[in-house]
């Protein structure tokens, strides 16, 4: 239990213990404990006590060093946790008031709200945009990442009030992965009607099983495409109306022969939306082989520098194909990813995802598990002990 | 002038002279003339005598082999007339009924109005799609191309009603270059308000002059690249803020660099929206590289076969990208295209974009000029003698 002190608005704050970060020092290198015995909480800003934080695929690309980030970093961009002291005006995103205790998720983006793209509804690339689990660790905002006891949430990010019925295992990825499919379906939506499609998705990790259970709540019929056989699984527990592994058919190279041939044993229309969520290329090429007439394929797995796919433009134009980004998300998002999560988790197993909760000092342990892909995520609870 | 006679109801109808169509029989090999006496109007279709016809870019493809098409074949899919005979119950797309006399323009396509693409609001990609202008000659439908003294505009077409003061040569390019214009610019604005927008405009052929125009009434700030001085000079004419040489800079590959100087030069803000209405590859990757986050590139242009381009998936997704596709178009794109002409015709040399006008007879001639490239248009006048 942690034992708060502040000036009374919330703005200087002491806490006992002091609050401890676990900071990546770079690639093959072990983190080190930080310890950060006093935040000046601006107004707008919240410290959370962290409840638990999982460990997205992007943490473990970071520590491969299969992407570039900064050092020190603080990792970890999925995490619920409770409000220990306030900033003066913090707000939720429906507008209620945070008081210390209440139970919160945030955006993985923090944003300006006066830029030009924070001003043309595009906050989540604000101009001066910071995102926790990805910024240098400086002063003065030292808890910048979910693997943590405590994050100073800033304004700027999107706060969500969570149910104290949604399990923590549920909740901890709805700023990553549930928030990102909601602005993936949205996309898809744009587009074409999802009740009554069929929707094809790429990719059976945290991202693709989570839109295969929100595509089929909306009334469409999923085929979901992967190599591993255990993901295939967990797809047709999370709604799938039929799976294909992406390795085998005539095409091997693409996979499109494995997901034809499926589409086709199952009785299923031209799929009218393809979810690329598994941030291979080959993925994106048999992205834009399966999607039908007028439909969407909606990127969201591509975050990787990679040589890049053939297009032919030739097929986009006659196809009339919509081909959309997606990155990040915008506030509306992840509110209806946790609305989605409280409404739904229970349905499907969502709370069976994490498979082992590490303490938060074997924070390495913790990601050297999640590197080998066993499991959909593993957690870090730093209210364990070492 | 021609004498028709009909049963009364519209149903068979004799013409008198004998409508004639110019048939194309191959690659290499001149038009005949065939004569087509006379014509068996289904409930909805009509029988246009045309007034003029334009030629456009893809009937120069398909001549000099670049694109495939079925043999023999009446060209033409741009053209105004006038109304000689009326099948039972045809109207146009206000609901007006159709009386002989009326001037109209006409879709480029036909559909069914009943398969599952007609049915959710896709029939320009109909399963049982017609072109005028692109399907084999065949008993029945003779007369199914611009390039001729009547057309049989069969049900399932778009029928508009054309203003008497709009000059033909205008009118003419309305379902074609006009429509897919209307269409681009309704998939721009559908991710990025096209007031107070920069917009890149690549390709200063009829359709790029037009976007031009439109999205300059619209609000936007157009700046059009193009490799030819004649056809940068025009968009000037056309409400471009500035142009640029896609040859030039320090990326000529890609013509990037000419692009990216220019908007600089020009003060223009990032570009959201690019529109590739050239149909070189070049471009496309051009459109890749130039729009900003959050942007939407609408591809036109790419309608023949090509060795395609290297795409990078993380670009799109990093910056939200759109890229959509847009090929043929709804009704409703004809519709707004004859607005848009007979509000704004007299404001950009519109009716000055033909530079020659044949007799029927010289079709193959008047292809050979259009291939040079010299004139934004050449146009066949079934009313000139040879």
């Amino acid at each position: 239990m942690t034992r708060v002190v502040s000036d009374g608005i919330g703005r200087d704050v002491l806490v006992t213990p002091s609050p401890v970060a676990m900071v990546w020092q770079g690639e093959g290198r072990p983190h080190e404990a930080l310890a950060v015995p006093g935040v000046s909480l601006a107004p707008g800003e919240l410290l959370v006590e962290v409840e638990l934080a999982t460990v997205c695929g992007s943490d473990v690309h970071t520590v491969l060093g299969h992407r570039h980030a900064p050092t020190p970093l603080v990792l970890g961009h999925e995490q619920v946790g409770r409000v220990t002291a306030v900033g003066e005006g913090a707000v939720a995103s429906d507008g209620t008031p945070l008081i210390v205790g209440m139970r919160v998720v945030w955006s993985v983006t923090v944003s300006c709200g006066s830029c030009d793209r924070c001003s043309r509804g595009l906050a989540e690339k604000c101009r001066a945009l910071a995102k926790y689990g990805h910024d240098r660790v400086h002063r003065g905002w030292e808890l910048s990442g979910g693997f943590a006891t405590h994050v100073q949430v800033r304004a700027g990010s999107t706060v969500v009030l969570v149910d104290e019925a949604l399990p923590a295992a549920v909740a901890a990825p709805a700023s990553c992965a549930t928030a990102t499919v909601a602005a993936a379906l949205e996309a898809a939506a744009d587009r074409v009607r999802l009740a009554g499609a069929t929707v094809v998705v790429l990719g059976a990790g945290l991202l693709g099983i989570t839109a295969t259970a929100m595509a089929t709540d909306a009334g469409a019929r999923v085929v979901v495409s992967d190599p591993d056989p255990l993901r295939r699984s967990a797809a047709l527990s999370f709604g799938a109306a039929a799976v294909a592994d992406s390795r085998s058919g005539f095409r091997s190279a693409t996979g499109l022969g494995g997901v034809l041939a499926t589409l086709t044993a199952s009785g299923a229309a031209e799929p009218l939306i393809v979810l690329e969520m598994s941030g291979s290329t080959a993925a994106v090429s048999t992205a834009m082989n399966l999607v039908g007439v007028g439909g969407v394929i909606v990127l969201v797995g591509s975050v990787s520098p990679s040589d890049g796919i053939r297009l032919d433009p030739e097929t986009l134009v006659r196809g009339l194909i919509t081909v959309r980004g997606v990155h990040n998300y915008a506030a509306r998002h992840l509110i209806s990813a946790v609305d989605y999560l409280e409404h739904a988790w229970y349905r499907y197993p969502f709370a069976q995802l994490v498979g082992n909760t590490f303490p938060l000092a074997l924070v390495d342990d913790a990601l050297a598990l999640a590197a080998t892909g066993t499991h959909q995520r593993v957690a870090l609870d730093p209210h364990l002990g070492a």
